[in-house]
């Protein structure tokens, strides 16, 4: 389950301890105890930059992703005066009610198919989609989004939700031609509590937490040093990781399917077209996806059904539905997904559960 | 330099470090490890309740205290179409800049000292009035406030930033008739990045975090669940101490007085009326604040002149202004902050530099 949350880098933890054992200042304290977190911070910003090829005046640590999304919206309508936006229909929680919010205070909003977003942009202020869904994986067109934006005058500004594409995607922020976007230092071996906005030097947006001015005014509140300080180390560790992480989530991938085909349960591999290889949704015919989790749970398999963000929650995603599947299938579906440190026994054990499942669920009936 | 931030309290870093260590799980998950997670936060949610003898449901965890009072602010104003507001001129920049921003958005927000505010929040939806001041230390009449707005139909609502107040006064929110209370972990051993806003059963806020709905939906992202632990552990250790701090920061602040008068360097501490014991504000008259916390910084002695908040800004403390200072005056102010493990060596070793930093400059001279 690393897409929901991914255990803390061991170099994350070890750039952590020293802050965490340390005396403890603020990093807006100008003795030098408060400059040494001043400087870890900076670093830190350094790291994250690095990452996804961005100037490091152009990060913004947030207190994580979902903050980032909604500062990114939310600050670029306000400063920019934004009458209408673009949203695709398969983006996370935290894009899709602070668009909510936006809209009962007048803006209008409206939702698409990632593909149809472009067509739908002349005259939008802002356009947001995700790069690669969460929930099920798939990578969005953002470079033809890119281009097509390009063509229109005025040109809306494009939030990008990167969270899930910045595991397993090198990204070039700097050649993107994005101009918002939002990381998040969980999903990549950080700590939880610590994400990025990523803004375009010159892009104007207003603050949604005001206060001392740190952040270059844009994000006020002592900075959680300790968080920033691992997410820079996560990110650092990365970035020098990220095309073997890649290869790696193949590899495991292709066992997964060939270990399910073998294993005859009836589990299939979504078709979705390209997939960011570390999130796999699987489709099992007849069975509740929650139910599943939960026994996968019992044998020490930890997977979701959906996001993290909507567990417990009975409705169908709306993820899912957006890809066309009714709400039969959706409820069977159920998310897979890989880290740095997941193994082929991993995949082993995940379809031995499966099997005693099965068992099980046969001998009841 | 406590009250700019803490170091970690020893067990709440031991509370920590099995979650930096471990599996790294989203609360929200309904896995072992996504209700292990949750388990953990709820834990601290009822340590930090019985700190301030809230309702573990009343708490709304935060990336901070600065956040927290944006959230107080802008929530109920949002929430309760409130059209004017009051509050005092004492005030942290989190407060201040964000009346600043609501005030752009419409409200009228009229400032004043605190005894004065209560005069002036009849009709008013909103009165805001921090506890303990963080530059000087001063106790704020919050139980004289609430009497009086208590006579007012409609009774405002009532926000308090206890930030300083929870280091050494003890706290009952649940008769304390206050509406809505921000507290922060960093200034009471527990980590940075989190914070905390008690919200009074019944006080409608509209969020200014939206996403997946954690915090009973009134503030979305992932949960900094590391930082939260860190948070209710330094809450319990706090509450089985603070009777005993509070005697220690006085014995130090004692020492310190005697001292200095012992030192013959004409520093002195200011008369300000009830202070918390844990900040003590001295005058040196002549002296740059700014260029005597550098100096003690490099004897390894680390004050802070204002709030850290405002370090390097040479503009004179709003807050001293308010309290009737000359710019002159307010310039030769600086703050001494005390915390649990802060021992009567560290008072002496304070006024030996203090003497050192006076030397110099006379041979300078």
């Amino acid at each position: 389950d690393h897409a929901a949350s991914t255990p803390l880098t061991p170099v994350a933890l070890e750039a952590m301890l020293p802050f965490l054992k340390g005396p403890g200042a603020n990093p807006s304290s100008v003795h030098p105890l408060g400059l040494a977190a001043r400087e870890a911070i900076e670093k830190a910003r350094v790291q994250v930059a690095a990452l996804v090829h961005a100037d490091p005046a152009e990060v913004i640590f947030t207190s994580g992703a979902t903050e980032a999304n909604n500062l990114a919206l939310r600050g670029v309508v306000a400063a920019n005066g934004i009458k209408r936006a673009v949203v695709s229909n398969i983006e996370h929680p935290s894009v899709n009610e602070t668009f909510a919010a936006l809209g009962r205070q007048g803006l209008e909003v409206n939702a698409a198919a990632p593909e149809a977003i472009a067509g739908l942009s002349s005259g939008a202020g802002l356009v947001s989609c995700l790069w690669v869904n969460n929930e099920v994986g798939t990578v969005q067109p953002i470079e033809a989004i890119v281009s097509a934006l390009g063509t229109l005058k005025p040109r809306p500004l494009f939030h990008v939700d990167a969270v899930q594409a910045a595991v397993a995607t090198p990204i070039d922020f700097r050649k993107s031609g994005v101009d918002l976007m939002t990381l998040s230092a969980h999903k990549i071996g950080g700590p939880q509590g610590v994400g990025a906005l990523i803004v375009r030097r010159g892009v104007k947006i207003e603050p949604i937490v005001y206060g001392g001015g740190q952040e270059f005014g844009r994000r006020s509140g002592t900075e959680n040093g300790v968080g920033i300080v691992g997410f820079g180390a996560a990110a650092e560790a990365l970035r020098t990781r990220l095309t073997a992480d890649r290869e790696h989530y193949l590899n495991l991938g292709v066992e997964l399917e060939r270990g399910l085909a073998e294993s005859d349960l009836g589990i299939r591999r979504l078709a979705l077209g390209e997939t960011s290889p570390h999130i796999v949704a699987l489709e099992w015919p007849g069975a509740e996806a929650d139910f599943v989790v939960l026994l996968l749970g019992r044998e020490g398999v930890m997977i979701s059904a959906g996001s993290a963000c909507h567990a417990g929650n009975r409705e169908t995603s709306q993820v899912l539905r957006a890809l066309g599947l009714s709400d039969q299938r959706a409820r069977s579906i159920f998310r897979v997904s890989f880290g740095p440190d997941s193994i082929a026994a991993d995949v082993e054990r995940l379809i031995s559960s499966l099997k005693k499942i099965a068992r099980q669920a046969k001998s009841r009936n």
